[in-house]
This record gives structure tokens, C-alpha cells and sequence, in this order.
């Protein structure tokens, strides 16, 4: 239900159309909760089926802005502190170098330095990102978090292409 | 079809019965791969069925033990390097840290010190893990990056618990 709760905490933050939410959606929470954005719309309809948000307004070409109504401000309140969160976690990039001794060491390593590659990107993106408005005013807590977390994720990155190159030296000499 | 080839990369490092696999699954794989230990035994069936393992022997009460085959050797392999990770990242605690600004401050604060001490305490299992045998010959790569996330994790906690709290004081004053 954490896609139900999310949509609920952006429009706490801001009234917002189904269009913007689904725009801030993506450049904040999808950084951490991964979801389709066609799961955003109808999720919507049900928030204001139940009175958790409500229509502030209606724009040019029918679009209505929500805002989040007393109901729903006490749901998300309820959610954050209440819930224990789902913790299972799933990193496909981390289970395959469990396997990396499978393959040829030239070709794990290489694979690695992609990785590393990939991770200073992510990491550059969350640095400007720390610099624009937050999404949320607490934002900036899971905008630093990213860049800690890219930062180490390139940095272990390096860390274990190297190893991996150190130990394949070492097994032909 | 991650777990697929999780568990066709675990019976790669050493021929093992659907028992001590689910125990080596929890204790490694799992960290990085929540599945449900229900799932295993179908998978392994699948796999039987498949080619990709075979019996290597049946020991009492009619346990088998299993053993990776060339074709399974060769469908780990690809896996490793030609599929592109799955990259979709669901992080429960991290996603309710953008809606901290909803709560009292001290809530908040106890929330995050409590989330340091969790991490805290996955440091310590992993940091003894890092000191047993590996599941794989690279498993010491991921265990590293589990010492590292974690560590991270706690840092961050603490860092975002002494913010929000020297928020409230300032707004206070």
C-alpha cells in the first residue's frame, strides 16, 4: 500500500493535478519506490472515493487539482510512524556478483568498472537534484541519502573490479 | 527469474540437497533477493526438469543431492553478463523519510534513532558474516557492500535524526 501512501504525502506537501503528481512522483519517490505510472491514476480516483483528498479546483481542459483533506493528512500520519516498513529488499546488480567467479575474470571486471560508470552517474544526477526545490519539505533526507548511497555503491564498484583484477594476477603468476 | 539463477549459481558452488540450499539461500542470497523459501523447492523441480541440474546422489530418507550441468553451468553464465540487472529499487524506510515533515519533530527524531540502531545491529551480522565461509567464491564481494551499505545506513540515520532535531530547536527559538 506504500504507492497509496506516497501519492497521499506528495499532495500533503503541495494541492497538485494527476498530471504534476505523476511528474513529481517520478522525479522523487520513483527514486525509491519503484511503480508503474499507470498505477498513479487509478490509485488517485480511489484517494478521492474515500475522502482522503479532495478536488480544490478545475483548470482549462477539465484538469482538477487535489488537495489532501483532514481524513487523508491523518492516514499518512498514521502510516509513517505506524507501519513498520517493508524492509525485503531486491538488488538484481548485487545477486549476479554472488556468480561473478563464473565468468572470466577479464570480463567480471569489466563489468564491474560498468557498474562503477553508471553509479557516478546516478550519483551527479542526485547532486543536482539536492540543489533544486525538494518535493517534499523533508526531501532533502532521502535526496542526501542517494548521494551517500551512489557514492559508496561506486566506490565498492571500484573497489571490487580491482579485486578481482588483483586476484586473477595473482592465480597467474 | 532472478531466483532461478540464484539458485542454479548456488548448486554451482558446491552440489547441495533442497534443504542446505533454502539454509544457504536465506543466509546469503536473501539479503539481496527476498523470495519466499516456498518458492525454492518448485524452482528446484523446474530446474530438474529442465536439464540445468541434475541427481548427483540420494542419501537417506531419500534426500537428493544435486549438481550443476553443463547446460546450467552455461544459463548461469549468460545471466551473469548479457541480461541487464533489474534496476527497480523499493526502499519501505526510505520512502516515508520524504513525509517526516508530517510528524512531531521528536517523533520523527526517535524514528530515524531507531532506524540507526537497526542498522547498527545488520552491520554487526554482516561484519561475522564477512568472517565465515562464502557461499561462492565471490560472495565476499556483496558481504563487502552489505559491511558498507549498512554502515552507511547507520551514518545517515544518525546525520538525519540530529537534522531533524537542530530543525526543531532553530524553529523553536
Amino acid at each position: 500500500m506504500s504507492l497509496r501512501h506516497g501519492l497521499l504525502g506528495l499532495i500533503a506537501a503541495r494541492p497538485t493535478t494527476g498530471y504534476d503528481l505523476a511528474k513529481s512522483f517520478e522525479a522523487s519517490l520513483a527514486n525509491v519506490w519503484a511503480a508503474q505510472l499507470s498505477q498513479i491514476y487509478p490509485e488517485l480516483g480511489r484517494l478521492h472515493e474515500q475522502g482522503l483528498i479532495r478536488v480544490l479546483g478545475t483548470g482549462p481542459r477539465q484538469k482538477k487539482t487535489y488537495e489532501i483533506t483532514d481524513e487523508g493528512l491523518a492516514e499518512v500520519r498514521r502510516w509513517v510512524l505506524d507501519v513498520e516498513p517493508d524492509r525485503a529488499h531486491r538488488n538484481g546488480a548485487m545477486l549476479r556478483t554472488f556468480f561473478l567467479w563464473l565468468v572470466d575474470p577479464a570480463e567480471a571486471e569489466a563489468y564491474l568498472r560498468r557498474e562503477a560508470a553508471i553509479h557516478r552517474g546516478n550519483l551527479e544526477r542526485f547532486e543536482e537534484m539536492a540543489g533544486r526545490e525538494p518535493a517534499t519539505p523533508s526531501a532533502p533526507l532521502p535526496v542526501e541519502w542517494a548521494v551517500r548511497y551512489c557514492r559508496e555503491l561506486a566506490e565498492w564498484s571500484e573497489w571490487a573490479a580491482d579485486r578481482v583484477r588483483d586476484e586473477s594476477r595473482a592465480a597467474r603468476a
